[in-house]
C-alpha cells in the first residue's frame, strides 16, 4: 500500500525552549496525516460523522528519532495498518527529506455517536483497503 | 470590583525556542481566568450551556509587558469589565509576583445554541456584577 | 499594498466542544500569516535571528465575524500595516470563500537577543515597505 | 513507589468538535505530571538544564480509556518507570475520581546540550530511584 503524504510547516507555536517541535504536536500531524488519507480514499471525516460514526482514537504512540526546527517542511506518510470489523490502525512516518523525524501508530474504534461500539461499514472498509 | 485569582504553571509546551511562553497561549490563560471567575460566582460554563446559551468571544486582546518563562507561576487576575444585555467583556492582568506580565480583554457575545442573539439571563448578570 | 496569501486547514484538534475553531488558535494563524509574507518578501524569520534580532509580540488583537469549522480551508491574508523604526505592525484577515471570518492586528518589537530595543536594519525595512 | 500526584482541570481549549478532550493534549499532561515528579525530588528541570542536560522523550505512549470532558479535574499520577545510566522512562496514569481516563508512558534520553548521549549524574539518579 502507498502511504498517503501530507505536508505541514513548523511554526514558533510548534517549537518549544529547546529550540525543537514539542513532542504533544506529533500527534496533531498523524491527524492531518489520517485526515489527508481519508481524503485521498474520497472520504473526509466530516461525513463519516454524517453517518453518525465516530472513530476515537484507543492508543497512540510515537517513536522521536530526529528533531524537528523551526520553519522545517515536514511530510507525513500515512498507510492503514489494521482493520479489524470495529478496530481501524494507522502508521505514519514523519520526514523531513531523507531525514526519518519520527514514527508512530493510531488505533481508533468504531462507534455510534451514543458510545457503542459499531462495525465499520462495508464501503468505507472497502475505501480504506484500496 | 476585586478580581477573581486562577494559577497556572508555565510548561514546556507552552514555551517557544525563543524561550518564553508563545503568545498564543495566553488567551487560553484568559479562558483558565474567566472560567474561574464563573466557578467564583457559584456558575460552572457548563451549567451556562445547559440553559442553552453559548457565550462566543466575539473580540480579544493581548498586551505583553514582560516574558513568561517556563516552570513560571503565573496568577491570572480576572474582572467583568462591561455588561449590557447581549454581550459581556471581561478583563485580564497576568501577574508574576511584582511583575505584570500581560493584559488583556475579551468580549464575549450571549448566543442560543442556534446562534441567534440572546438577552443574558437577570439571574445570570447579577451574579457576574456581584 | 497587495497581502500574502497562506492557507491552512481546520483540524479536529483545533475545534473545541462548540463545535468551531477555539479562538486561541487564531493567534497561531496570524503566525502562519507573518511568517509567509517574510518569506515572501525573501527572507525567512530564521535568518532575522541569525542577525541577533527577535521580533517580540507586543500587542495582538483579534475581531471573530464568523465561525471556522473543522475541515475548512482557511486563507489568511497579512499586510504590513505599520513600520517604525523600532516596531513593526501586521494586519491579518482570515477568509473562507467569501466569508470574513476573522480579522487582527499584531504588533512587535525589534529586540537584540539580549532584549535591547533595536532598529530595524534599513534592507529589512525595505523588504516589508516592497 | 508511590505515584507523585499533579492536578489539572479540562478547559474548553483542550476540547474538540467530538465533546471531550483531545488526544493530543494528553502528552502535554503527561508533561504536567513529571515536572511534578522531578519537583517532589527536590529538583526542577530547569536546574536539570542548568547542568547541561536535557532530557529529550524518544518514545510515547497513550491508552485512552474514558473520555476527559471539559471542567473536569484530572489527577496525573506519575512515576519512574525505568532508570538506566542514560535513559529514564515515566509511567502515567490519568484518573477523575475512581476513573482511570488513560494511561501512558515516556521514555528519555539523557543529553548533552550538544546532543551527545550523557550519563545521568548519580545524584539525579538516586533522587530519582527515592
Amino acid at each position: 500500500m502507498t502511504p498517503v503524504v501530507a505536508t505541514i510547516r513548523v511554526i514558533y507555536g510548534d517549537t518549544d525552549m529547546m529550540g525543537v517541535a514539542y513532542y504533544g504536536n506529533y500527534l496533531r500531524w498523524f491527524e492531518v496525516g489520517r485526515n489527508e488519507l481519508i481524503r485521498a480514499r474520497g472520504m473526509t471525516y466530516r461525513q463519516f460523522e454524517d453517518r453518525g460514526l465516530i472513530l476515537p482514537v484507543v492508543e497512540a504512540s510515537v517513536k522521536y528519532w530526529k528533531s524537528a526546527l523551526y520553519d522545517d517542511v515536514l511530510e507525513i506518510h500515512t498507510t492503514v495498518a489494521e482493520l479489524s470489523r470495529v478496530r481501524m490502525g494507522f502508521e505514519y512516518v514523519i520526514r523531513r527529506g531523507e531525514d526519518r523525524i519520527a514514527t508512530g501508530t493510531t488505533m481508533h474504534a468504531c462507534l455510534s455517536k451514543a458510545g457503542k461500539p459499531s462495525r465499520i461499514p462495508d464501503d468505507v472498509a472497502d475505501m480504506l483497503r484500496r
